[in-house]
């Protein structure tokens, strides 16, 4: 019985018939005595298409005009939920993230929040009405229209759900929740009641494709709690919440993978100050995403540095690398596509060591040699070879007792 | 050599082959010396496909939300336009309506222009650039999205053309002007290289497609020069302008037709006062729009009064009709789909009292029967036979020697 913010994705709106059925809930939820606040992506791939019609318009596409173009989508959807709302008797208003006052600055593409003013759509909510919010769009300081980047509409949920201190931020998507393992490589894998904060950002860190990074940090900062579910099977999914300390906590929560990134071994590299930061620094003018980094323990003064980028950037991670190798001191520079991550995740790893020893143990008892290993407080991940990594996602779950 | 509002419609903006040719033409008008202002619609069938998939999401379709929906398509084209533009190094920014400042009442899908503030787009133009403007839209005084129905944008074109004191509005469209009669009935019809607004008005009314006459009255009541010409050629049409009174006026201009109106006839109805009145409220309460209205003189005090409604109204308009012939003592009420009207349109006929005449003694040389005749100052139009219309047009524009 309190605010909620529902959020909707591509998937959950991709036409006639979806739409119907989100607005089905949606009055669902309002006859179980909720009020309601809607944040609403592009219907399907919708903003995919707008992108390829200004590649076939242009080969200059100015980042103002390409936020006007893109944030033509969710204009569409919402206006179609809300005409589905009234056919239902629910009174609803579709805004525009500058008619909900979503102040960003002025990077377009990837703008930021800065503040969420919500004037109109607490005067909406104060007439009874369900306002129904273009995700993924602002309006910056100087008037223009703004995009938030991938992910923006699980951005816009979270901060109307801060702004408006809802009791829960709803993420609707084609799941059912976060699960121990992807049922698709372990079919015992189970879903998750509730995970916190911090557990869900190194899983979306490791290959859990949902919900954006950006979305669940800020929700940890301005603690609302997340409730990822189906849009399709509508089921209770994950709570995403504070840890709560005066729980036990599983020593492991899931075994997340991602087979996303390839490694980069720079090798023989003499061990001082300022080597790693000058090759670091290389990579990051070039705007690579630079995410596990290992260093070995020098012998005799020498040392390798491996670290992960996305499988798309490895071409240029070598060339930053091999260009920058006579300087820094390096004898090679090696790149490996072939790699895969193995990550276990859980908040009760803090307070039980032995969870890193069971993990190789489990590893070598099937055979699984480990190329890198990196860790966290809560997380646990080891570079394994591709054609290994669902056997060693099945080993660890078991291993865990997950099941 | 001044500023020049350009108005693109959706056939001219119809895909990314179309948007380049337009944003090279917007370039060649700049090199020319000129300031640009651009008015674009969404493209192609953009609009009709969006109120087709509302159609499909609900049976009930808020205003607020219809225009919320219908306004995404402007976005798309706009910023676009504004893309192919940067590409050929012309600096060109995209407005909607509400960031133009087009100020409408609050009736959704048929707003009005109350106001053009245009303070962004003086802005826009100081600073060298050409401001886009998304046509067909505004924002209501309570600050939510407005369209202005058919015709829209042209009406913004006229209204930002006559709120910035622009030289000229060029209305850009599918044909290259106005001609003396269809080419298509009559291969010798000729293009008239300028008419005053009466006679586009008249012309607009009586099946001439464009532009809207909401727009034409617009820029003769603010002395907005018009210029209709082709997005396809590019060459110059029609201009339309005040007349002027130191030239002699052609006597007839053109020669028009309009097969989309039925025919009513109400029969022996008593001729006294407020017979008519009952029955053009009745109509007027259903939204009926009534063109034509002829009586005839009364014979031993009962008259017959006939009248055009469009044709998809003549169901509704007899049964309006039918309903009333007690109360208003008719006889008869017969409704007639197989009727054209001809029309012939010229500033001069107020001075050439001949004309009607001419007209008629032409259409009985040609065997061709008059149903009905109304008159103003710079028209004559009779109701034919639709079999008949394209022979009249040919007969009256041979006859008035047009070609």
């Amino acid at each position: 019985m309190g605010l909620v913010v529902q959020k909707f994705g591509g998937t959950s709106v991709a036409d006639a018939d979806r739409m119907r059925e989100v607005a089905d809930h949606i009055a669902r939820t309002r006859r179980q005595g909720h009020q309601v606040v809607v944040a609403i992506s592009a219907m399907g791939k919708t903003t995919d298409d707008l992108i390829r019609l200004a590649q076939d318009v242009s080969r200059v596409r100015p980042g103002r005009e390409m936020d006007m173009l893109l944030t033509a989508g969710e204009r569409v959807s919402m206006a179609l939920l809300c005409m589905a709302l009234s056919e239902r008797g629910v009174p609803a208003a579709s805004f525009t993230g500058s008619q909900a006052g979503i102040i960003t600055d002025t990077t377009h593409m990837k703008a930021k929040i800065l503040e969420v003013r919500g004037d109109r759509i607490r005067q909406a909510l104060a007439a009874g009405q369900v306002p129904v919010v273009a995700g993924f769009q602002g309006v910056s300081q100087t008037r223009d229209i703004t995009t938030l980047g991938r992910g923006g509409t699980d951005t816009t949920a979270v901060a109307l759900a801060a702004a408006l201190g809802a009791a829960v931020c709803e993420i609707y998507t084609d799941v059912t929740g976060i699960f121990t393992a992807d049922p698709r490589i372990v079919p015992s894998a189970r879903r998750l009641g509730r995970v916190s904060f911090e557990e869900l950002l190194e899983m979306t860190a490791t290959g859990c494709p949902k919900p954006a990074m950006r979305a669940v940090e800020f929700a940890r900062n301005h603690g609302v709690p997340l409730h990822i579910r189906s849009s399709f099977t509508w089921e209770p999914g994950t709570w995403v919440k504070e840890e709560d300390p005066s729980m036990e906590q599983a020593i492991v929560s899931a075994v997340t993978h991602d087979a996303s990134e390839a490694k980069v071994t720079v090798t023989g590299v003499p061990d001082r100050p300022g080597v790693a930061a000058r090759l670091f620094r290389g990579l990051a003018d070039r705007a690579i995403n630079v995410d596990m980094i290992v260093q070995n323990a020098s012998i005799h003064g020498l040392t390798d540095i491996s670290f992960s980028v996305p499988k798309d950037d490895l071409a240029q991670s070598l060339e930053v690398a091999r260009a920058l190798a006579p300087e820094i001191g390096a004898t090679d520079v090696l790149g490996d596509l072939d790699v895969a991550r193995v990550s276990l995740i859980g908040a009760g790893m803090r307070t039980h060591p032995g969870v890193t020893a069971t993990m190789f143990e489990t590893l070598a008892a099937n055979d699984i040699n480990i190329e890198m290993i990196s860790t966290s407080s809560i997380r646990i991940s080891c570079m394994v070879r591709t054609g290994a990594m669902e056997e060693a996602v099945q080993a660890l779950h078991d291993a865990f007792k997950l099941s």
